[in-house]
């Protein structure tokens, strides 16, 4: 599981900073990528990375502002080109529907896959299977805009291979049985429990991926015990006046939020073009002084989802 | 007059071509840019030049294909937040102003300059003025597109100097009404025609740019005695039969309209991925059989529309 920055600035984009996009990939664990927001130019910025357009299958949108969608139908239009068949899922607020179709529909662009449109209208579970859930939860932003946050689901206990080579376990079928947790029976008479053989689950990752927006409390239930953060930080401390105006956080704000949450790290996006160069330390700064694990991410950085440790 | 390439591919953007843009920069004659197709990507692409998104005034839309207008409601944006306030003229066929008020409305984009919308029609004259004028025509393509003849008005002659000084002419109101084409009297008598003192008047340039199309001879009617041709070349000449069934051209076709029309350059754009690196020089080959002044351009590419020598 690792989390790779396609877009990190903010409005229009700059050299530096192309219009927001950040891809999570799931290539262990699903054998997918999952995008979140496509500024325009994602593909192009995808072109520069190892994914291809057809392993992303689930697409979540925080709102609707240029900069988080333009990027779409041209997306969607080139993983058609390039032989993507499979459905799509497009998660995102009431409208995004709207603005597919009518984008495709006249540029005559025809899809040789199905895309599952979800228009978000409420907070809670939108969608759970056997190994992920994602929740989406309405952040505090100009127009509907919302927050996803993906958990993990755990993961079986790993077969305690010291205690198998104690009990001369030989390999094969009944090591097999063994590791599903049933009981088993060696050739000399021994009975053996699977379930005294296999360690405590693996807790699942958390990942939480937010819109642009004012500190809400509704960000730190997302946040809550996330392995990751990402949040935007338009404006550096010292802007809070600015920021509140406009809808947008400073990376003072994500950093409170990331304590309050209890994060393990927090990855700072959605970078105001007035912060052109080294000039980002500053937002760094600030946010250190709160969450010293925070970071500024750059585009195409790439950032491993590590498991919390066991206690 | 220079023509600058922002986008050169066609259908899916690669790394080295991006999507179809070409801008025509009038900066000495209007301080003007007008740009031809707007792909996804192209106020990206337009960071990289020396062009100001609000110098942007007039925009022709050859037709509706998603890799000539997904950069159009990004750029339209960025004109506006970076302080562009005058009105810009939108050219294009039926259905462009609902994709671009689409495409603002659901991402409430708030412009702080009027668009001015021209929906094509018919074949004709789109734009006429004191220095310039503009004829659009219909192509052969999948879906209506139209190409664009650029038309610059003559220039009014020079003063012969070499004349002028012969009859001793002072500089000075005098020298003023005779550069106007007046009759002036020397303080000698002498009566001087003002007719006599100034050269043949200079044609203005022409361009043409042409959208995506099959061979047609609209295509020749456009370019007719164009300075430059701007034509597509999805592929090379042995690939005619693919470019039929596509809609599209190949390089040997597009030099058959250059050669027909007594074009003085030929500019080969929209250049298929399959065509990667040096391979371009396929295009170019078979291009430059036909017509000599054949050129296959590159993203950023710049070419000065040179005057014709006067007869």
């Amino acid at each position: 599981m690792e989390l790779q920055f396609l877009g990190t600035g903010s409005g229009v984009p700059s050299k530096d900073r192309n219009l927001s996009s950040v891809a999570l990939k799931l290539l262990n664990e699903r054998n997918e990528v999952w995008l979140f927001d496509v500024g325009e130019a994602t593909q192009q910025q995808i072109l520069c990375t190892s994914i291809r357009p057809r392993k992303i299958n689930k697409i979540f949108i925080t709102h609707l502002h240029g900069d988080h969608i333009f990027g779409l139908p041209g997306l969607l239009s080139s993983r058609s080109f390039q032989g993507g068949t499979t459905p799509l899922d497009l998660y995102g607020p009431v409208g995004i529907k709207k603005f597919v179709q009518t984008t495709l529909n006249l540029s005559e662009s025809h899809l040789g896959y199905k895309i599952n449109y979800h228009e978000l209208r409420t907070n809670g579970l939108i969608f759970d299977d056997a190994t992920f859930k994602v929740t989406c939860g309405k952040l505090d932003h100009r127009i509907t805009c919302f927050g996803y946050r993906i958990e993990e689901k755990p993961h079986p206990g790993e077969l305690l291979m010291d205690r198998v080579r104690a009990y001369n376990v030989p390999n094969g079928p009944l090591l097999g049985q063994l590791k599903r947790g049933k009981t088993i029976n060696l050739p000399d008479g021994t009975q053996l429990n699977g379930q005294d053989f296999i360690g405590p689950p693996q807790l699942g990752r958390i990942v939480t991926i937010l819109g642009d927006t004012r500190y809400t409390k509704k960000s730190v239930t997302l946040a809550q015990n996330a392995d990751v953060l990402v949040h935007e930080s338009t404006l550096a401390g010292d802007q809070a006046k600015l920021a509140h105006q406009h809808y947008h956080s400073t990376s003072s704000q994500a950093a409170h939020v990331a304590l309050q949450a209890h994060v393990q790290q927090l990855l700072l996006t959605h970078i105001s073009a007035r912060y052109v160069g080294p000039q980002f330390y500053e937002l760094l700064k600030d946010a250190r002084k709160i969450f010293p694990q925070s970071y500024v991410v750059k585009d195409f950085d790439q950032f491993v989802v590590q498991f919390k440790h066991q206690e």
